[in-house]
């Protein structure tokens, strides 16, 4: 194997999970041209994330997996760990973060919706998939359960977002990491609605313009084409 | 309403969730007995936790929330969120924490974790007590599903409690919020094990005894007993 030539290398797939790392790396890139990666594409359909190899990487088996090479090769799993763990080492001047130390209380709410999109919107828009594409059999109890589910929480995300531009920061907001882990998830409603069974997102005008926002940076742009 | 009389105040009900909070509210009082907490029990089969006073403390209407009258009454919702608060302002010698500027990595495993219990056993195990314990059908498909995902995801804490006693720290780990974080799932099913179908945890044997092994803290026993 050849030596690595850009300082990261990152494992990932066209899902809201693996956007949600290459958005961010694109912004960082935008602000530091040092930023650089190269991307191994996982084809989570052939089981590729559960072989010893990955696992080694990610014990949970899924991606993304984030190596930093400029770091002695230091591994990062779980999707918002890796943004955590980019900003806090590569995004010194609090661009895209809070300073934990001189902010903490927009700090604490970035964490806060980091952890709503994180164990609220994108588990169980994921179930509200499995039900609705992907299950071996239809179960209407299911698809009910999830597409509620799903619609409730873009409704929490609508009341946040409702007088605000970003997820988090004084006045109407600042672009942060709690935009980049949660956009994709509605995105993905949008791009492919027939996976969850949200047709658009006419339902939540905030969060519907709050993507749009969000798909409108350049960077995120190229972000969204990583992996495919 | 009388002025309160303690530094925190903690809305939280007798679940995993809730359990973590009170955990680490017990853990912290015994290395500074100046913290401090009252508690308003949510019981969360009123809905209670869904009308207009609550949301406006958490708009995803669920436990727990802290209130941290000794910051301006400032609001935390999302239980890792809250964990991560408490440890920034209130354990600044790192007793249950990693250093994030002088143990960056070990403060990003621990995160990690963190994310990988409060994304995948919390809300998978959640959905198996659902399917099995609360759902206005039988659906054995959702039963089967959440089943062997809750059993895989304990499979995952398995493989890394294999030759430590904590998940994150060098050697065999330090005890730490990423186990306050993850240890209640499992207990749980110990503890009401009809509720997501895991009769026991013989399977995981590493699990086990890492369960044990935090039920066995002082602290963490008076922190169970909260919000019952």
């Amino acid at each position: 194997m050849s030596a690595p030539t850009k300082p990261f290398l990152l494992y990932t797939g066209p899902t809201p999970n693996g956007f949600q790392v290459s958005v961010l790396l694109e912004e960082l890139r935008a602000i530091n041209p040092s930023i650089d990666y190269d991307v191994h594409k996982i084809i989570i359909s052939t089981n590729v994330q559960k072989e010893p190899w990955f696992i080694k990487l990610n014990p949970n088996g899924r991606i993304p997996v984030l190596v930093d090479h400029s770091r002695n090769d230091f591994v990062v799993f779980e999707t918002a760990a890796i943004l955590l763990y980019l900003v806090q080492h590569y995004d010194k001047t609090y661009t895209f973060w809070f300073d934990p130390d001189k902010d903490p209380n927009n700090y604490s709410e970035m964490l806060q919706w980091i952890f709503f999109a994180h164990g609220g919107v994108g588990p169980m828009q994921g179930q509200a998939n499995h039900f609705n594409s992907f299950a071996s059999e239809d179960v209407p109890y299911g698809k009910k359960r999830y597409l509620e589910e799903t619609k409730r929480l873009f409704g929490v995300l609508e009341m946040r977002l409702n007088n605000r531009d970003w997820l988090v920061g004084p006045g109407r907001g600042k672009y942060s990491i709690a935009d980049t882990k949660a956009f994709p998830w509605p995105n993905h409603t949008v791009r492919i609605h027939k996976y969850a069974g949200v047709e658009n997102l006419d339902e939540w005008p905030a969060v519907k313009a709050w993507v749009e926002r969000n798909e409108a940076r350049p960077a995120t742009q190229l972000g969204l084409q990583v992996g495919r």
